[in-house]
């Protein structure tokens, strides 16, 4: 791509360093800001800024946070012997928008993944499991999607916990609501019937 | 989406004003952008503020510049008789990147569009109009988009400079290099017969 200014050449190749932004639509995202009002640009420009300098984990769980300590952790009113362990804040955004779960969130920041360079030691495993041996936490749930690195991630801390006095379980995997039987896939139809429920537990939700 | 930081909304939040971008994947840029070395922002953040702030247009043709006049306009070596008129400054550089044409460009800013409330007067067309009084230009080339919009924009300009002593031509519009006879739609086919050129001349690129 030849670009007949160095400024509009610079700006899009910064925007195509995102992923999944190519140089075609990183062209076509800078020519739509050129064509609003100079705020929005500044806005944007400032936001990122922002966001990347001052961001702040919090210290207990590592969800992203501008306090020390986030406002799940540092809530009264959530059940703290409850450790939900996901791997990363995306999906306690999920989590948190069925209203399902009054516990707390462990975010390890990936799952392990040989294949990507990522070991235990890259996540926030050590921490958690700091957590876990003070001996407040009773039950600790695993909510990795279920894919291989998921299940290795959960195996993992399942080794370096099982000596403690903490009931462990992981999120059913089943089929999804409104989902067609014969559509779903011989894994997850053949666990499905394997982990049933009683039915009148069904019947709660 | 709940968020869990004030920070990480407001960057998500002006990330996903850009066309096509929704609010799943802002988080996603944003949260790549977190994962990546503070640099990496800060150099996306200062390149966007800067195309916005500093952006200038060519006073002849409006192509986007960092001089008062663009390097086309500038070139001693280009045909300044013949202008092709284009509709944004990605049209320049895709007929710049064929390499076929060494004249200049006059770039619209837009097309004539009733339903989204550009006229004329919102176009660069009363610039492109006072150059062509001057006499200077022998060929003016309408390369707009084969759309109605863009016909409709042509036949504007066309009305307006008829009694000038310039030739007026368009793009050819026919079937695309490698693409097949069976699918070409039958507006295209059927011009691509009218059009037909002799068959030497085919021979030529």
């Amino acid at each position: 791509m030849e670009f007949s200014s160095k400024l509009l050449e610079n700006a899009v190749n910064e925007m195509s360093q995102l992923p999944g932004v190519g140089k075609r639509t990183a062209l076509r995202l800078v020519l739509h800001l050129l064509r609003q009002p100079k705020e929005q640009s500044l806005l944007l420009a400032n936001a990122l800024q922002k966001v990347r300098e001052d961001i702040n984990f919090c210290k207990s769980c590592h969800n992203i946070s501008d306090k020390e300590i986030c406002e799940i952790c540092s809530n009264p009113m959530r059940n703290k012997s409850v450790i939900c362990v996901v791997e990363d804040i995306r999906d306690v955004m999920a989590i948190e928008s069925t209203g399902s779960f009054r516990g707390l969130y462990h975010v390890l920041g990936g799952k392990i993944s040989p294949i990507d360079g990522i070991g235990p030691q890259d996540l926030n495993i050590s921490s958690l499991v700091d957590k876990l041996k003070t001996g407040e936490v009773k039950e600790l749930i695993f909510a990795m999607s279920p894919t291989m690195e998921g299940d290795t991630t959960n195996f993992y801390i399942f080794k370096q916990i099982q000596d403690f006095d903490i009931k462990t379980s992981t999120i059913a995997r089943g089929i999804a609501a409104g989902n067609e039987l014969e559509y779903t896939d011989e894994v997850t139809l053949g666990r499905s019937i394997i982990d049933r429920i009683p039915f009148e537990s069904s019947l709660k939700l």
